[in-house]
């Protein structure tokens, strides 16, 4: 009998998109723009950092901003009140975004005088993390509503991110978390990863998180 | 202001396992076990929920869980410990369960004897609603921590549900969250859809959850 010929789609499909990533990220290295994939839960607060992101930064920095939604723009919006250059994305049902979807976005936006772009990827702590977008920089955002075991059961996301990002610490005491117990879970998945607690209600740790932006910025364009 | 640009990048990448959905639904029909699927974002307190209703039907019905995660088995100890016939089922970094791994699951629980069993699906507002998994009843949970919005963005998972659960009202007033606001948001989108706000943790709103658990299984037999 014939030997079956297996082809591993899946990995084929992620080789290809690895190629247009890496070629994005060229491109925009040589144009001096800082693209930061930020990915999360629904609900764990994306819109609400970048918002008070955008207002630290207002003087300093030119920000763009891909909203990636199933549907709806009412973040895009949002971060359009505090002064980002924003596109909405609609991703058709699908959970993550792509190179070639990122591409396609950062054209309409148009890069041209922009320091920084984040995209705000569709909320979900699995998908995003297998796709690389092109991103020089991933950060993830965990709330603290969501627990501190969820390194143990979300492993891929907490080991390709830069930074993770502990938001919503302001009403930490009302659940059942252990900023400890996080960051061992962590550290387990990745040593290496930036941990920043803060709360961007209250403005509490803001300023590790403006920092970093600002200093990744500067080594982007040096 | 600007308007918004919007760009549908959609990709249908879709499997289609119907068939075998309706196939296993017909036999858990035949054999008067009520599989009921439990979707939702990481963290919005699906094991909380479940080990608070094994509690309350303890004396009443014979329940099956089987804990779908990317990895780790802490979930399936924990609802063990309240009583539950369980198993762990680990997708090798998928995102949801189809029909067919929910069918393996089943094998390996065994369901003789049970009146329902439950999937504790992946934590995730997108994927899982596109993947019958042959369950009777599709219950989501939304945390009051994740925003009265989360209709207007993740509109599927909303749309194909039975039963939408409003989990942690016992912090909602931490929040920037509005009930009326959820209510009208979830209607728009499935008008017919019961909602059920309630707190596992104080026991507010769980007898509505018990009496339509206790009825749909009756149902199901009858």
């Amino acid at each position: 009998m014939d030997r079956i010929k297996i082809i591993d789609v899946h990995e084929d499909v992620l080789a290809n998109n690895d190629r247009a990533a890496e070629a994005l990220r060229a491109r925009l290295h040589d144009a001096g723009t800082l693209l930061i994939n930020l990915m999360s839960s629904p609900g764990s607060g994306k819109t609400t950092l970048l918002n008070a992101t955008l207002d630290a930064v207002a003087d300093r920095l030119s920000i763009g901003i891909m909203e990636a939604d199933v549907d709806s723009d009412v973040d895009a919006y949002s971060v359009q009140r505090h002064g980002a250059r924003a596109v909405q994305l609609h991703t058709g049902g699908m959970c993550h975004l792509d190179a070639a979807m990122c591409e396609q976005g950062l054209r309409e936006l148009g890069t041209q005088g922009l320091d920084a772009v984040f995209i705000e990827n569709v909320g979900n702590l699995i998908c995003p993390a297998e796709f690389d977008t092109g991103a020089a920089r991933k950060v993830m955002i965990l709330s603290t509503p969501e627990g501190h075991d969820k390194p143990l059961k979300y492993p891929l996301m907490f080991e390709v991110s830069d930074v993770v990002i502990v938001s919503k610490m302001d009403v930490a005491e009302y659940f059942d978390f252990s900023l400890e117990e996080l960051e061992r879970n962590v550290r387990m998945r990745n040593p290496q990863v930036r941990i920043m607690p803060l709360s961007a209600k209250t403005g509490e740790g803001m300023q590790q998180w403006i920092d970093w932006l600002l200093g990744e910025v500067a080594a982007w364009k040096a």
